[in-house]
């Protein structure tokens, strides 16, 4: 199959294609001339067209998460936190102020509450902790603190879902496959979860201070 | 004060205010010469510095927001909605396919099961319903099918929240204040949500898969 018709049967881009390849992201096909090789979708794997379909994804983040997917000498808990660790992630701006140092203060006894040990002991080494404290940091600057009470109600929907997007990575057999479905539902199920929460929080204040809806 | 003072005092720096006065979203300064000006602190009035201080919200954005703080011929409930309607959003590429329709089939029902009768009213033209059929879509497409009942959990989560939210958003006064609040917890809420999740699913993760924390 040429590099045309792969693109057609697989839905990616041409040039997309072209790109991954370039960056090795995918195995080069089989030369057949000097100017046309031959790619079956095998070339295609379904991870790195998830990774595409789900766009945003740059190729430094995909080359990781391949990596980790890929890498035989971690367990399974390490393959699914390498990862989903490597995704995309909105970066918050550090600051070290009084309103940091009670921010961090606030997010570790939510954590110690929750029994989450083993995000207490990734604590500042991890990336999303570090926004998490940096978030709620700015909310204590602009006058509005968070301690560890208020966010509870946050951490308890947020060990819901967990326990949810778990039970379907567990349907999956193989690590590949796991690390896959994890990626997935990562990236796409807090776009859901971003817009069920907007489209939520209309329909609270309509109820509390709009008109009835016909 | 001068324009330097002014941004000492309020910790936004000095070109961000100049962007922001040439862009007409602060009033101008009272000018005491040809080349200074005179400004007070009411000058960064306090919506205008949580904008600035959440940050990544684009100018036009920050003038919508405004301007739906500041209309006095919409009700609570319209201000609000406008005001967090005009925030910065992760836009999800919208096709139009098989995938796509059976997603807005399920994302109604789940509307209407839930009893989200103002969010079923706006449908197609809100663009967080647009973003919630695309990212269930883009699931589809990708042999992750989500239907009303995947998507339930997702929704009670934020229902939840959401209740929390207004809540902590009826405790101020002004309609000024309380589009503040709502701006506030809605973009910084975001990023802590979005950050407890990923912390949630590590923990989970761990605890299935992992070896015990010491």
């Amino acid at each position: 199959m040429k590099l045309s018709e792969l693109s057609e049967r697989s839905g990616v881009p041409p040039a997309t294609i072209k790109y991954y390849l370039r960056e090795r992201l995918l195995p080069p096909g089989r030369r057949v001339s000097a100017t046309q090789a031959e790619y079956d979708e095998s070339h295609l794997r379904r991870l790195v067209r998830a990774l595409i379909q789900i766009g945003q994804v740059p190729v430094s983040a995909a080359r990781a998460v391949l990596a980790a997917a890929e890498d035989d000498s971690l367990d399974q808990h390490e393959r699914l936190g390498a990862a989903v660790w490597a995704l995309p992630y909105p970066a918050e701006p550090e600051e070290e102020d009084t309103a940091a140092e009670a921010a961090r203060r606030e997010v570790d006894l939510l954590l110690e509450r929750q029994g989450w040990h083993f995000g207490l002991k990734m604590g500042a080494h991890s990336p999303v902790y570090r926004t998490l404290v940096s978030a709620v940091a700015s909310m204590n600057r602009l006058g509005y603190p968070a301690d560890h009470e208020q966010l509870t109600p946050y951490a308890n929907a947020a060990a819901q879902l967990a326990v949810h997007d778990l039970d379907l990575i567990e349907m999956y057999g193989t690590p590949l496959e796991r690390v896959e479905a994890a990626v997935v539902l990562t990236m796409l199920g807090e776009r859901v979860l971003l817009s069920l929460r907007r489209l939520a929080e209309a329909e609270e204040s309509n109820h509390r201070f709009g008109k009835p809806v016909d």
